[in-house]
């Protein structure tokens, strides 16, 4: 690697920030002492910034800071947000991919506001209809790359296609070893279900597979996600939104039914001190802290937003998908697989 | 009660039938004994089902056979199963709520041969468009209505406002003595949000609370499913099925990963005996089985679908949800809740 990983930070972003952003980036810092390997540009108010580094000692010769004082309010729309905006450590942590030639943006800040500044500072990539939202989900083997999950309520056939292009692109930058096995979310696995839409994606994906990007593996259903035989799932944002929602609810829902159990009485009480050990690795596998971490697909940069009530340590899990976007050449291979589809279109 | 609630199963549909079907009766009889209450109609082949009987003592009294020898198969598709079905078990089972005035239908055989039949033999009701498929999903305080759960892909407006005074119908008949709290699935809570066919459908909904039918609460997102705040959730069958299906998978998912860690090890495994209990009451209250059976609303008489592979304690509930919604007057309650969408729609 002849260039350092350039990662711009709004810092202020989400909750609990900095304190909370800063100690992720200390976390990742830690677990990555290759200080000639990455920079991060810190975008925030400079003296709050300070008076917080002498806690994190992992924070050294590996930053810049930018001061910006304006931050992006959780409480504004996107609009009013914007307006004021231009000054705000989201606004410039995003601008810093043009002036900076930082490789990726990643904040904790309001989701709407990041997507709309993103997209006027950064544009759509040319030939990207609309960009989209892409999250890790756990499975059974490995990990998912699931979208779009919420940024667009409705999609075209084409959106769904330039969709399966990006989001395999983004899985083989994260996961450079594994094959991309692309699949569409739908109502029953048969070629003959589902809408209008579907079906035309579905016929134009089996076509698309020949070049390599993906391994095109048909429609699954929802108790299909988790399994592990396909690691990309397309859907249109709305569905996608209520599927990742549901499953985050059904967690919480049995966790919580499992704590209640857990707690009944004296017996019960007992035996979760004998279960201690075997049910803190059960929580670690899943934390979804690990997974933390939405990804923004089809503008000219990647940008990354954490959730903005996570931690110190999932911060740190998201400034880790940040560094691997950059280092997997996020960007060219989504270049290369959306130039497949062009090929195909102007072979018709 | 002047008249025995009169349900007609058909015994031979489902794997393990009709064992599996009669243990189930024979398990909610055993709960109910009262046998001026109900009577069942059974339909399927007598020989066997004489062969079976003797197993089940609760059963004696409190049912009748209807020789049919003809069983709907699960690998034929709707339409060559109507061409021969006509003197199925599953056929004769729905005919029997013109035939013998029954109550309604039950039956653990193919859905989408089920879904055909009841529509051909029973009609979708006056001004209803479309039948649903409802459910019941656990929440934190008792159970939702969740419909539609896939029988129609796509729903205009006026099919989710047919769905939301069904599924208020449905819930007032099971459970009398609560109030039915409705909610819009969808991607937010504000009322900005969704497609243009949710906006108009909360838009009128917001006018049929008048009536008494449901309080109207709003849009709800797919975490806010288990919440317990709101106990009928209306949603297009897409949508309703992606739900349905990802929170059962996010479920299995996370019940394995939870064995694995209690048999990890030695410890593990030692730690698994400690809370047996503990983790046995939080399955049982959990049990898919207890909640096992949809039911198709919007036709001239309720059809309840029964989980194919459930085994007989399964069945048992599905049988007690058809007891319960002949004896809370469903077709009643649905007749006189859509009657509030015609007044609104005059006075409009």
């Amino acid at each position: 690697m002849l260039d350092k990983v350039k990662i711009s930070i709004d810092v202020m972003g989400g909750d609990n920030s900095p304190y909370k952003t800063l100690e992720g980036l200390n976390l990742f810092a830690k677990r990555n002492q290759n200080i000639n390997d990455y920079i991060f540009y810190l975008f925030g108010d400079e003296t709050i910034i300070n008076q917080k580094l002498s806690n994190f000692k992992y924070l050294e010769n590996n930053y810049k800071i930018f001061d910006t004082k304006i931050v992006v309010s959780n409480e504004l729309s996107a609009m009013s947000s914007i307006k004021k905006g231009k000054n705000s450590s989201m606004w410039k942590a995003i601008q810093s991919q043009i002036d900076l030639a930082a490789d990726v943006t990643l904040s904790a800040g309001n989701t709407g506001v990041l997507l709309v500044m993103s997209k006027m500072i950064l544009k759509t990539l040319q030939n990207v209809d609309k960009p989209a939202l892409a999250g890790l989900w756990p499975n059974e083997n490995n990990m998912n790359i699931v979208l779009d999950l919420g940024a667009n309520v409705e999609c075209s056939e084409k959106n769904l296609i330039d969709f399966s292009e990006m989001g395999s692109a983004l899985f083989k930058s994260l996961f450079p070893n594994e094959k991309a096995k692309l699949s569409l979310l739908n109502i029953g696995s048969e070629e003959i279900k589902g809408t209008g839409i579907l079906k035309s994606t579905y016929a134009k994906l089996k076509q698309l597979d020949q070049f390599g990007d993906f391994e095109f593996c048909g429609y699954i259903e929802g108790n299909h996600i988790t399994k592990g035989d396909v690691n990309v799932i397309v859907t249109d944002g709305f569905t996608g939104n209520i599927a990742l929602k549901t499953a985050e609810g059904t967690a919480d829902f049995l966790t919580k039914n499992l704590k209640k159990a857990l707690s009944e009485n004296l017996f019960s009480k007992l035996s979760a001190v004998f279960s201690y050990f075997s049910l803190k690795r059960f929580k670690d596998r899943l934390d979804p802290r690990k997974y933390n971490g939405a990804i923004f697909l089809g503008l000219t940069g990647p940008v990354v937003k954490s959730h903005g009530g996570t931690d110190g340590l999932g911060f740190s899990y998201s400034v880790e998908l940040c560094y691997k976007i950059a280092k997997g050449k996020l960007m060219d291979k989504i270049k290369s697989n959306l130039s497949h589809t062009q090929n195909l279109d102007e072979k018709i």
